[in-house]
C-alpha cells in the first residue's frame, strides 16, 4: 500500500443506512473541539441523542467542552461504540464534522428523557444547555478498508 | 449552580491509580486532531496501547489523523470506554493532552502484539506507523462532580 492509494469508498445506500443507524442509536460519543485557552484539539465524552436528524448535546457550562463551544463552535463527533465484544477497529462508527449552537433546551425535553431518562434528575439545572451540531461532513468507517466520505443529505432518512 | 464554582478537585492517590489504570486498559480510544486541510478539530478511533508509560497509536498513513499528525503533532486523547452495561456518563474516562512522535515500530513490535494479538496481520504493513503521545496535562473525569487535573508525573507508576 502507499500513499497513492485513495482509501475512500463511492457513496452506496449501505454507506447511508449505517450512518443513520449510527446517529439514531448513539446515546454518547466523543466531542472535539479547540481548548479555549490554548487552540488544541480537545476531546472528551458527551452525552448525545439524534433530535431533528442531528447529534444534540445536553452539556454543562462548568466544563471544558462547552467553554469551547462557546468560544469557537467548530467541532466534530465520534458516534459508534464497540461495547465489550469483538475487535474494536472493525465496528462501524462515524465523524460528524460540523458547527454547534445553542439549542431550545425547554422543547426537546420531552424528546431528549424519551432517549435518556436517567437525565431527568438533571435536565433543568440552569447550568446544562442544549446544543446542536449540524452536520457539514460525515465520515464513515466501516472497518479496515470500509471508508466513507458523505454529505448532510445522505445522513436524511 | 454557576459559572464560579471550580469543579477541578484536589488530585489525590486515588484519582492517580485511576488514571494508570484507565492508561494501562486501554486497547482503543478516540484522538483528536486537527484536521489538515481545515485546521478543524477532528475525531477518530485509533488503536492503543500503552508503552513506556505513554499513549502509543500504529496508525496508517492512508488515514487522515496520521495526515494529520504529520501536519500538526498536537492532540489529545481521551481512554476510558464504557461498555454494555452502566450509565457511560457515570463510567470514568480521561483525556490525555499532549503531542505525537514518530516511535520505533521495529522495536516496540513485541509489546504491542503482546497487547493486541490480531495486530500481527497488518503490523509490519509498511504504511503502518507507530507514534507515541508524551502526555503534557491529564483531565480524569470519574464521574459527576469527580473531575481533576493531573500532570505527567501522576501517571508515572
Amino acid at each position: 500500500m502507499t500513499d497513492k492509494i485513495n482509501p475512500i469508498q463511492p457513496t452506496d445506500d449501505d454507506a447511508r443506512a449505517l450512518i443513520r443507524w449510527l446517529l439514531a442509536e448513539a446515546r454518547f460519543g466523543a466531542l472535539a473541539v479547540r481548548h479555549p485557552e490554548t487552540g488544541a484539539p480537545y476531546v472528551s465524552r458527551s452525552a448525545t441523542v439524534a433530535l431533528d436528524g442531528a447529534p444534540h448535546l445536553l452539556i454543562s457550562t462548568l466544563s471544558l467542552h462547552t467553554k469551547a463551544l462557546m468560544a469557537d463552535p467548530q467541532c466534530s463527533m465520534l458516534l459508534g461504540e464497540p461495547g465489550n465484544k469483538g475487535d474494536p477497529l472493525t465496528h462501524p462508527r462515524m465523524t460528524v464534522m460540523g458547527c454547534a449552537e445553542l439549542a431550545d433546551k425547554a422543547a426537546l425535553k420531552e424528546a431528549w428523557l424519551a432517549a435518556i431518562p436517567k437525565a431527568k434528575l438533571y435536565y433543568d439545572f440552569t447550568d446544562f444547555q442544549m446544543w446542536r451540531i449540524t452536520p457539514e461532513t460525515i465520515h464513515l468507517n466501516g472497518g479496515f478498508g470500509k471508508a466513507f466520505e458523505l454529505t448532510p443529505d445522505d445522513l436524511k432518512g
